[in-house]
């Protein structure tokens, strides 16, 4: 059921509300990709406790859609239409970037969420505070990453010749995500309007200082693997 | 935590605990594949409500995964280690019945699923009360019963020949989970005991009786895909 939204509702103006549409179906059909991705890759996990594990952090996944879900139900638009414009550019990506191993299937998700989360993140700050809290919460991590840390570790310790297939493998995951997400901004001009306006949104400046705090938090997450420069 | 079972009861029989862990153990690995199955096969429906509906279905297997681990857990039972002699026959089941297509993984869940849960459920009939409760409840349907037999006889009705192919594929089903049923019925002895036991198990003709029941169960599952003999 929709709420009548109140009359001061920046949701009102309808190049504002397109804009938030797409980002959520945007968000909601990257999140239930995660809950598909993580389940299959939960599978390959080398004991049984941590396919169990997995799985439930991937159930989490489909816990966060379900928040964007409702939102897009409460602003009376269907989630299923709004998350279409985003179908082939996501599994496209996906295609391009099926992991050989779980190892690589590890990175994939922290190095890959972690900078959609980023990215996701900064968009937020552009949104009212309602649909902003909705997005902060569904892109909130689910826990994985320190086990992510700890395996992608200790597989370089046993074997260092990981190290360079990982480090490469991260790269082309940013190359990737990056020739998919300049796709979706060709696209769908209300949400690149929402990020680069000369009103509410970014300038250039902006923008770029944007793009240098998503690089900085890959570097750091690379790092954190232990596939930087200085690893 | 491990509970302190009361004196009275009967799983401070070791045999008969060994043979309820093997049934937790099955059952729970069972359910953890069905999620990691329906999550991959969710991303084969043929629109994105159909995704999300199927999605939430495979959540609720690993819900019911969960009830079994509890119970493991608080008979201080390793789930893990329940599961570990499992994995082969539920694997190689699997393996040998990957479906080709949506519909085939349709049937697969509802005449796979259906006749393991019937296996299943008279196996608790022969369990001490609190775990049975476990057990029914760990088997009760997640709720897509109607939507694979709407589904499927739809896509009869529009091309017949699919009938054919998926009444083929219900029959190699059944035989493939037969073959695998063996397997562990001989590997697994104190499981084999607990059905067919001269004491308070079954004797020859209620095993009869028992394989009669979930024979009827599947034909009439068989007949409400519309794939029975006389559909």
């Amino acid at each position: 059921m929709s709420r009548k939204l109140p009359a001061s509702s920046p949701l009102k103006d309808p190049a504002y509300k397109a804009a938030v549409v797409d980002v959520l179906g945007l968000i909601a059909y990257s999140e239930l990709t995660a809950f598909g991705r993580m389940s299959v890759d939960a599978k390959l996990a080398p004991t049984l406790s941590d396919v169990v594990a997995l799985s439930r952090m991937a159930v989490d996944e489909l816990a966060h859609y379900g928040l964007l879900e409702a939102r897009l139900i409460e602003l009376d638009v269907d989630p299923a239409e709004a998350m279409a414009p985003f179908v082939e550019a996501v599994e496209k990506f996906q295609e391009q970037t099926r992991p050989a191993d779980f190892l690589e299937g590890l990175v994939k998700v922290y190095v890959g969420d972690g900078i959609a989360a980023d990215f996701f993140g900064e968009i937020a700050g552009l949104l009212d505070r309602e649909t902003a809290a909705i997005v902060r919460e569904a892109i909130s991590a689910v826990g994985v990453e320190s086990y992510i840390v700890d395996t992608v570790r200790a597989a370089i310790e046993a074997d260092f010749s990981v190290q360079g297939r990982l480090a490469l493998w991260a790269r082309r995951l940013v190359g990737e995500a990056l020739s998919q997400a300049q796709r979706v901004a060709v696209d769908r001009s209300q949400l690149s309007s929402l990020i680069a306006s000369s009103g509410d949104g970014m300038d250039l400046t902006e923008v770029t200082r944007m793009l240098a705090r998503i690089t900085e938090g890959h570097t750091a997450r690379v790092a954190a693997l232990g596939l930087g420069a200085n690893s």
